[in-house]
């Protein structure tokens, strides 16, 4: 066998990624076979399974990068003093998501790949893991930054702050639920809807 | 044909949604048949398909029965003033989703059942439909609680009802996504998140 550089391998990896990616986001998940992506490559059936052996693989891989890309967003907000409110963070992470990432294919088409992905993962564990890694990395990355908005005095410090996090990445997961269905989310109406929920006062808890 | 009093017609279907809505929650939406419905509830085909053509008609009655409870508890909570803030009341229509109307099926199933509707809303029109449906009333009813949050000074004014009703509206379903996926999800969290937000200031838009 011929030795190849890393460069070579990761670029491969790279193409074979991409490809999968458009795949997946324009057909869905369901309706891609592994044939669509060798043809989507133009490799050959060898070179692409050296590195994923399947359409749960690729998916996997597509996910974990995805996660890696908004842990990203989150460290550089975490060097911000004062750290930036959630309603300006959360906007920068879903248009990530939802805008920069797409590449080609439609907005509504990439959120319903997510909620694809999502009941795929409660028949795969190897999605289960990657997606349970993702959750833990997103809580502790948002976990952080509520610390950081206590230690700056604008948040109550009564409320856990894993409780916080977690909610946090549930109004984002709402909003992806919502594009998939219905298509018409703009990110500034979760913005704006953050910032009506900040102007609240709290009552004792009932 | 004998003739049959609309109580027997009712309470026939009653007895067939409550059975569907039991197989679905234990064994998901996919891996339920007509046939797993016929012998739950115990009736012929015949009987059965004369109220439901299929399992798509099923879940779209049982997801139209679940928006009326949610909108019901909506109609209670406008009634009072001043209104109950969103923490006591998403905590309180959760708790009939993943709590009271899960009725003998374990949370997590019926969460996962939930996250299949979506995955099946993007094939079936009917299904979107309901769904559809259900979200705009929804809607309809937490911008109504938002105006009133304003008229009882709860809320600032300059953020428009319908943005925080879709916020409010993702963050259950991302709670209902997160119990799906990882089955750790307790009330009370929502709740402290939403009260750690709301104990939060607004910054100016960026």
């Amino acid at each position: 066998m011929a030795r190849v550089s890393q460069e070579h391998l990761d670029a491969r990896r790279r193409q074979i990624l991409d490809g999968a990616a458009r795949c997946f986001a324009r057909n869905g998940f369901h309706a891609t076979s592994m044939q669509d992506v060798l043809s989507e490559v133009g490799l050959s059936a060898g070179a692409v399974y050296r590195y994923f052996r399947g359409k749960e693989e690729l998916i996997a891989a597509i996910a974990s990068e995805a996660f890696d890309g908004i842990r990203g967003a989150f460290e550089e907000a975490s060097l911000t003093v004062p750290p930036p409110t959630p309603d300006v963070l959360l906007g920068r992470v879903l248009r990530i998501f939802l805008e920069e990432r797409v590449a080609g294919a439609d907005r509504q088409a990439f959120a319903r790949l997510i909620i694809q992905v999502w009941s795929e993962t409660l028949r795969d564990e190897r999605l289960y893991a990657t997606l349970s890694e993702g959750y833990h990395g997103m809580r502790q990355a948002w976990a952080l930054l509520v610390e950081a908005y206590r230690a700056n005095g604008l948040m109550a410090a009564d409320v856990p702050a894993d409780h916080v996090a977690r909610t946090l990445i549930a109004t984002a997961q709402g909003f992806i639920a919502q594009q998939a269905l219905f298509g018409d989310v703009e990110v500034g109406v979760l913005q704006d809807g953050l910032r009506g929920l900040m102007s609240m006062e709290t009552q004792s808890p009932s």
